[in-house]
C-alpha cells in the first residue's frame, strides 16, 4: 500500500544578471521543485505516463528566471503554478527558494556576505497558493542580559542558575503570510521588516530563557509585519562557558567563554496571530491526516 | 497566541565500551532528545518552573548509558520513558539516535566504516511508545538494469529517454514498528533483516524510475521484518552522465561517466503494510492536526 | 629513521568578551598551536619528557585570553613567544588563528557575519618572530569586464575563447610583514587596508585570466601595505556558464547562469616586493630542505 | 616581482564502468590536476599563449578514462606525462587521486563503503615521476592499551597523567614510493599491504603517546612495502574523556566516554628508510628554495 509521495529536482543553483547601464544586479538563487499529484502508477509498476522528470523542472526554473525574478516569493508562485497548471497529473507543487546574499563593491562587482540567508517556499494545489518567507542560520549572541534560573532539579542536574550568561543562538525562522499575492515590491519590504525585527528584538530582549526569547521574536515579527499570520522559529543555542582559570591563578569575571559546538539546545515554538487563518498547505505539501 | 513548541538537547555524543576477558565491545551513539509539555509559561513569561534544563537531558543520557545501551531502541525507549515519567510537566518525549559503526580489528581496537548510519528514533507520551528504525545515507550505484523512458514531454523537455542509464541513489529510509516492547535482540535481527533486504532489494530491480525503486525498496522491508507497519523512504537521486567524447575522436559506450552532487533528484514516499495500525506519534512528537 | 616532526592543539575556540561601562566587544578566535623541538625520543620510544601536552597548550591559550587579546597577530606572538621561552625541549612555535567576525546590534548585542574570516599565523624559534596575516574565503564575484582568450587550443580543447564572461572567485590571501612588532593598533590598520585593497583591485581590474587577476590582487596588498614583503594568494575560480535556453525558444544574452560548485580552477601565485628579506619560517614551521 | 606560480583544474568527478560478461566494476575518483610552466607573462599582462586552459584539463581526464584507469597511480602518470610531454610551456605537471570506494552488492550494484579513501599523487618534469600512494582520514580507536604519563608538567598542566586511556585518530598517511614505474597490479599490491600494515600496527602497538603510534605506523608501511622509502602521516586526535557521573551516585569504571571533536591533537610526522633517495618532487610542484 503506497501512502503520501512526492518528488522533484533539488538544489538547482542559478545566478540571475540585470545589467543597466550604470551598474549591474544580480541575484542568486537555489531552487527546490517539489510536486504531489497522481504518480502512484509510476512507483508501483514504472509506468511514468504522469511523470514530469526533475531534468525537465531544472530546465523550467533556468527558462523561467530569463524573464526575471522579481523576489524569491514572486519567482517561487510563477514556478509552482506553472507545475501544477500546465499538467493535469501534478496536483500539489511546492517550490524552496534560498537566496545567498551578495553586497555591491563596484558597477559590476559584488563580494559575499554571509548572516543569514533570505528563504522562501511557496505551495500551489491548483486554486490557493501559501507563500512562506524566512531566515536561515541567523546567528545572534548576547553577552549580558540572559539569565536561566528556577528550572526543574531532579537527580541529574548538575547546572547552576545563571543570573548573567552568554546567549548565542542560531536562528531559522520561516512565517506564513496571510495574503497570497502582492506588487514585488511589497515581498521584500515585508522581508526587510521581519529581519530587522528579528534582530531589534534580540537585542532588546532581556531573557530569562531560550523559550522566551524564542517567543519575543516571534512576536516582533507579527508585530512588524501585519501580513505575518504565524511565525515558527528553531533556535539553536550554543553553550559558552566561563573557562575556569583558577587552576592558573587566575579569575574568570566574565572575559573568557568555550564556545561549543555540540552538543546544543534546541528549542522550537510558533507564534501565531489571533484570528489567523489556518496553515493550509503552508508548511508542507501534502495534507495533514 | 502560543502554537506547538517542544526544545530539548540535540547531538550528545557517546561512546560506551563494554571490557570483557577477551575482547572490548563499542558503541558510538548521537543522541538527541526533544520534549512536549506544560512549557507555554516558560515561552511566554520566562518563568522556568516547569523546565527540565537541556543539560540536565545530556547528564541522564550518559547516567543512563552506564548500565548498557543494549540497542539504539531499547536505549531510546529507557530514556523517553523516563523523561515522560520523571516529570509532569513533560508530556511527551521524543529521543533521536544515530550509530556510527567501527569495525573490528583487534581485541580492542576498532576502525571506522561508514556506509550507511542506523538510526532510531522513539516517542513515548506517558502511556505509549512508538519506535522508528531507519537508515540514512546509505549510497546504492546500479550501472545497467534501470531506464527512464515514457514520461511527460513539454515545452522545457530536453532529456532523452534512456533505455539503460546509472541509477545512484543516496538512501535515508525509516520504518516503524507495529510493536514497541521486545527483547534486545529483536532489535538488532530486525534491522540486520532490513537493511540487507534494502541492499538485495537493489540489487535485484530493474528499475524503470527511481519511483519504482522506492516503492521496491520499502515493500523489501515490508516483507523481511514482519513487525514493520510502514516505511517512509527519501532518494536522493544524483546525475551520473555520460560524458560526451565524440569531440576528441573518441565513442563512449557506456564507460566513462560524471557524478554530479547538484542539482539532484529527490523521490520521498512511504509504503503501508495492509492493515497497519495508525501512525501515532511514530514519526513526530506534536500529533497531526 | 625519523624526519621533520610536529605537534600541537588544533582548533581551540575561545570567545572573549571586554565589558565596557557602555557597550561590550566580542573577539571570537578558532586557534591552532604547532610546536616543533626534541621530540624525537617521544615518537621513537614513547618517553614522553619533554612532550608539553596539547591539553597543557590549550590551556595556555585560555590563560592568556584572560589578559586581553589585541590582535590575533599579537596574540599569536605572545603565544608562540611562551611555549618556546618557558621550555628548553621546544624550539620553535606556530600558533595559527582564525577570526570569526561579528558585528554590533545593540551595547552588547552581535549578529555573525561572514564576509572573508581574517588568519594570522605567528612562527618564532627563540630569537625571531615572522608574522603572516590573511584572509580567508573571500568570495569575489564580476559580471562583466572578464574575458579568456588567446589560449593554447590542443587535441582536447571544446573552451570557446570568450570575450566578456563572469569570474567569480574564492580567494584565500596571506601576507608576511617584514616587520615583527608594532603596535597593537598597527596590525588591525594594515589588515584593514589589504582587505580593502584586495576588494578595490578585483572591482578595478579588467581581466584577460584569473592569473591577471590574482597578480592584481597581489600587487594591490603591497602597494597599500607597505609592511607587506610577499602576498601568496590561492584563487578558487568556479565556473558561471550561460545556460543554454534556445531549446525553449529563448535568448540568453548574458542573463542566466548556472554556477557550478566542481570542478573548478586552483590558481595560486606569490607576488614580492623587490628587495623582500627571506621568508624563513613565515609559511611553515620547519625550514626547506 | 613574482614567485612562484600555479594552476590547474581541481575536483573532477569522475566514474568509469568495465562491463563484463558477467558482471561490471566501477572506479571512482576526484582528479586534480596542478601546472608549474611559464606561465608568468599570463599572470603580468594577460597573454594567455601558454596556457592550457583548466576545462581543457578536465576533458584530458575524461578522454584518458576511455581506455582505462588501471589505478590511481598509473593514471595519474598518463595524465602527468601527457600535460608535460605535449605542452612546452608545461614545465612540471602534479595529478592528485582520491578514489571513493564502493562495494560490490550484486553483479552490477554497488554500496558506497567509507573507511579511510585512498589517495594518490604524481609529480612530472619532463625527465622524472615520483610517485605518492596514501590513505586518508583512517579513523582508529582503541580501548586500552595506552596511556600518556612523563609528560612536561608547567604552570598550566591540569591534565593528570594518564595510564589507560582511549585513544581515537584520524589518520592520512602518504608515502612516496622509490620505484615510478611498475606493472599496474603492483600498485594495487602494494596499497593493499601499507593499508594492512598500518592497521595491524595500531592494534598491535600499545602505545605510550600519539606521537609514538605515529612512528609504529609510519614504521610498519616501510616494513611491509619495500618500495616505500617515507611515510608522511599526520594523525588527529581526539579526546574521548571518560564522563563524571559521581554527581548521580554511579562510578564510571572505564564505561561511558564523550567522545569530543574539538579541539584535538594533531600529530605529525616523517619516517624514512635508511639511504631513501632524496624527495624531489614528491610532495610539492615546487622545489623546495
Amino acid at each position: 500500500m503506497l501512502g503520501h509521495t512526492n518528488y522533484g529536482e533539488a538544489e538547482v543553483r542559478l545566478l540571475r544578471v540585470a545589467r543597466g547601464p550604470y551598474h549591474h544586479d544580480i541575484v542568486d538563487l537555489t531552487v527546490g521543485v517539489t510536486l504531489a499529484g497522481a504518480f502512484d502508477v509510476s512507483y508501483l509498476t514504472g509506468d511514468n505516463t504522469n511523470l514530469l522528470p526533475a531534468d525537465t523542472q531544472k530546465n523550467t526554473v533556468y527558462a523561467f528566471a530569463r524573464d526575471g525574478i522579481g523576489s524569491p516569493e514572486t519567482f517561487g508562485l510563477r514556478l509552482a503554478q506553472h507545475f501544477v497548471d500546465s499538467q493535469p497529473s501534478i496536483y500539489r507543487a511546492r517550490v524552496s527558494l534560498v537566496e545567498c546574499p551578495w553586497t555591491r563593491v563596484g558597477g559590476h562587482t559584488f563580494a559575499r556576505v554571509e548572516g543569514g540567508l533570505r528563504t522562501a517556499a511557496v505551495t500551489y494545489d491548483g486554486s490557493h497558493a501559501w507563500v512562506v518567507a524566512g531566515l536561515a542560520d541567523l546567528a545572534l549572541l548576547a553577552t549580558t542580559g540572559t539569565e536561566l534560573t528556577g528550572f526543574i532539579v531532579d537527580r541529574y542536574t548538575t547546572l547552576a542558575p545563571a543570573r548573567d550568561r552568554i546567549l548565542a543562538v542560531w536562528v531559522d525562522a520561516a512565517w506564513r503570510y496571510s495574503i497570497t499575492t502582492a506588487e514585488p515590491a511589497r515581498w521584500h519590504r515585508m522581508h526587510d521588516r521581519a529581519r530587522q525585527a528579528l534582530t531589534e528584538a534580540f537585542a532588546g530582549t532581556d531573557s530569562r530563557s531560550p523559550q522566551q526569547t524564542l517567543h519575543a521574536l516571534g512576536q516582533a515579527v507579527l508585530d512588524a509585519v501585519p501580513e505575518a499570520a504565524e511565525v515558527r522559529l528553531s533556535l539553536r543555542a550554543r553553550h559558552h562557558g566561563p573557562v575556569d582559570l583558577a587552576a592558573f591563578g587566575l579569575d574568570n569575571p566574565g572575559v573568557v567563554y568555550d564556545p561549543s559546538e555540540r552538543p546544543y539546545e534546541r528549542v522550537e515554538g510558533a507564534v501565531l496571530r489571533e484570528g489567523a487563518p489556518p496553515a493550509g498547505l503552508a508548511w508542507s505539501i501534502h495534507p495533514a491526516v
